[in-house]
């Protein structure tokens, strides 16, 4: 018998996109002259930057919390995460008024875990490695009864993250593709369903030290990675089942890009647009600069997914993306 | 017999808005409810480092170049800047298909001369020191009868920088305050102009080390400083005698703040609000954070000046920001 994954539709996103919006930002699309002459079409920032949070991950976090029935939110919700995921989730729960119970383990950085902290969360510390996280998790769900929110396969959380190009696509009509990058796929795969039921084109931009989706797109298959290495450290994740399933029927394909890229693009944003973005947001624009993803003569929504990061690592971060410098991070497994 | 100053007006201020518009961006408004709570009123962030050349100069640069005869347009423009001024003009001038010469010391950082040539004006060599530049931009002027254009002490630029109140108002209305940075005074003067014919307050910010503004205000006299010392490079210069008579009658106070008080304020707006300030573009809110300025209840907007900064100096900007780092760079005379 097959499995049968819950899926959201378009009107899945639409019903999302007004359940979130008394609690979400409504974020704007800034332009940049000298970004559009450097690729030669005409680009349009969704600044998820500027998103509560931090990152995207709010509008998912939201409306995964606020579609729970009442006597379901009232035991919580809880989740493992070290990044933006676990934030957006507790600013959730905090607007819904719903206890949350974040795992996070030890060798989270103190930024990360502090930002969890801030919206009332319940820290709860896990020794390092998935199956810890997961084991952790579970131990919570069972002893609370609290309902995990999966940080990207998930319906309602996938439905969220598509709110970001429902609103772009109300801000600038007439866009020809949208611009996404994959880690889970929770945000290109809502945004892909989206914009494509509006008649766009959607490409996905994915580091190559964690190219799960390009590789499942050239096998035609799921591809799990055993082990991924890329600076960009919110795209890690492996490649979700519904995100999969979405992305195969909603976008034509991934361009990959190597940390320097990276780092050179978000160095590239920092200082032409003047906004802070993590080295995640950056891969659609190391994508289009690199000249393999052509858009001469398009307008293209860029999706820009977050703004966290450290800024005592920053230095570290732009001596990595020199010839010379340090290289990435070791892998995680 | 008394001097007699060209002072702008109010009507100047909003015909300059209507000038420079086709050339400039209309700057998005920000808010952050983490900033709000901090200091207990209503902050709107007006991001002139969004504009274009990445900051507020840009306003009187275009508003100037574009007021000139056409005959004077054609012998062109020149200015002695190593910041933000010059890079506003050669800027301008290009709009208006006009020559530009900008006199730039040659200890001028490489990253700022590189924003002056970006735009195509001719970069003229001096050696360092007040006096070596205004005798090269002299002899620039002499030799090619362009029109000087002074970064804050001239009547339209002063009009010029003013447009940054008056959109700020149409985008907000109901504003009870408008804190701006002081340096020469070209934004504070033309700001406080436009903000208080609508029946705001206006206060400046300034940094302890470069206070002619504040001892100005003690003593009821322009106070010219012989050095200043300040991470705020922008606002080192000395008050304009323009911008100085325009501020006894509409700006009520200064609010002085210290450079580690910059430099936080400065890192607090990137980490919270994810945009990239330069060191004086933090000065007001160095003044909000600092508990001087008392804003409880208010609606204030807040004047962000500017974005342009080295990311190679930020590990050291950051460090100085510490109780045991480095200390400020030496005097400015």
């Amino acid at each position: 018998m097959e499995k049968v994954l819950t899926l959201p539709s378009v009107s899945d996103v639409h019903a999302a996109a007004g359940r979130i919006a008394p609690w979400v930002r409504r974020t704007p699309v800034l332009t940049c002259s000298g970004l559009d002459e450097a690729v030669g079409g005409r680009l349009f920032f969704k600044c998820e930057n500027f998103q509560k949070t931090g990152a995207f991950k709010a509008r998912g976090a939201v409306n995964a919390v606020f579609s729970l029935e009442p006597e379901e939110a009232a035991r919580g919700v809880a989740t493992h995460s070290s990044g933006n995921h676990g934030a957006a989730l507790a600013m959730a729960a905090a607007r819904r008024g719903i206890p949350a119970w974040v795992v996070v383990p030890a060798d989270a950085p103190p930024f990360k875990r502090a930002n969890v902290a801030r919206y009332g969360a319940t820290v709860v510390d896990c020794a390092p490695g998935l199956s810890n996280r997961e084991a952790a998790l579970a131990e919570v769900a069972e002893g609370t009864g609290a309902t995990v929110i999966h940080p990207y396969d998930d319906a309602r959380v996938i439905a969220g993250q598509g709110t970001a190009a429902v609103e772009l696509m109300e801000q600038v009509p007439g866009l020809d593709l949208l611009l996404a990058p994959v880690g889970g796929g929770g945000l290109i795969s809502g945004c892909a369903l989206a914009a494509r039921a509006a008649g766009l084109r959607v490409v996905a931009a994915e580091p190559a030290g964690a190219d799960d989706a390009w590789q499942s797109f050239q096998t035609g298959g799921r591809v799990r990675l055993e082990t991924t290495s890329t600076i960009a450290d919110g795209l890690r994740a492996s490649l979700g089942e519904r995100n999969w399933a979405l992305m195969q029927d909603h976008v034509e394909g991934v361009c990959r890009v190597e940390d320097g890229e990276i780092i050179a693009a978000m160095r590239t944003v920092w200082e032409r647009m003047k906004i802070a973005i993590e080295p995640s947001a950056a891969v659609p624009v190391a994508a289009l600069l690199s000249g393999r993803l052509p858009v001469r003569g398009l307008s293209v929504g860029v999706i820009l997914s977050g703004g966290n990061l450290d800024l005592d690592g920053l230095p570290g971060l732009f001596a990595a993306g020199r010839p010379d410098g340090p290289q990435a991070p070791p892998p995680m497994t």
